[in-house]
């Protein structure tokens, strides 16, 4: 698929994904896709990302139910940065509950947690048989 | 500078950085800093990323006079990311004369070019002796 070539994937075969909220404009997540991950994102409507820590494709949402319904998919001038456009199910992208991830703000020389948690981490995480 | 070590910066000691018009909210760059840069970024209250292709501090603006100055620093959740919310002088980012440079858009297997050119690049880089 031509439109995959098209991406300027580094060594490893990835490339970093900004991801941004369609309704309050917020920047929510820095990610990172490979093919497949791009692939399954177009193919299903949702983000899909590469997560480098599990080696696996990791479907936002999958255990928070804060799914990313992908609106756009844009591509930088060199080509090597993605951006989604998505509607964030629960208006909660960060795993520590809140909106963003990028919720800390650097202030007189510290990183300042500047933003409110809007729901307790402990209740976003279930165990896989505990529906 | 403890704040400074508290980003994980990758094996090559550079961070992921994305910037964001404070005034229009878009998306307008992905880029990458090290140590320097964000020391220097800091210092100066401009943007100053670590160009990959030219090895060397890239103060943004500097040739086109497209600086941008600098709101705010945040960083993401993980530590591994960092977020500019930027004034962008002449409102472009990008070197194509655009406001931003995610101005391709994905529709039927095609990255299309979406947004106006607001400058022609040819009138933004002069050679450095004709001032």
């Amino acid at each position: 698929m031509s439109w995959i070539d098209a991406v300027l994937w580094n060594a490893e075969g990835l490339a970093p994904v900004v991801t941004q909220d369609v309704v309050t404009g917020r920047l929510l997540m820095q990610a990172w896709m490979n093919r497949e991950a791009l692939a399954a994102t177009v193919a299903e409507g949702r983000a899909v990302y590469w997560s480098r820590s599990r080696s696996r494709l990791w479907r936002k949402g999958e255990e928070s139910g804060h799914v990313q319904q992908v609106r756009e998919i844009r591509l930088d001038c060199d080509g090597d940065a993605l951006q989604l456009i998505v509607e964030q199910t629960g208006g909660i992208a960060c795993h520590t509950g809140r909106e963003s991830c990028f919720y800390r703000r650097l202030e007189q020389a510290q990183w300042l947690a500047v933003d409110p948690v809007a729901r307790d981490p402990a209740t976003m995480y279930r165990a896989p048989d505990s529906k």
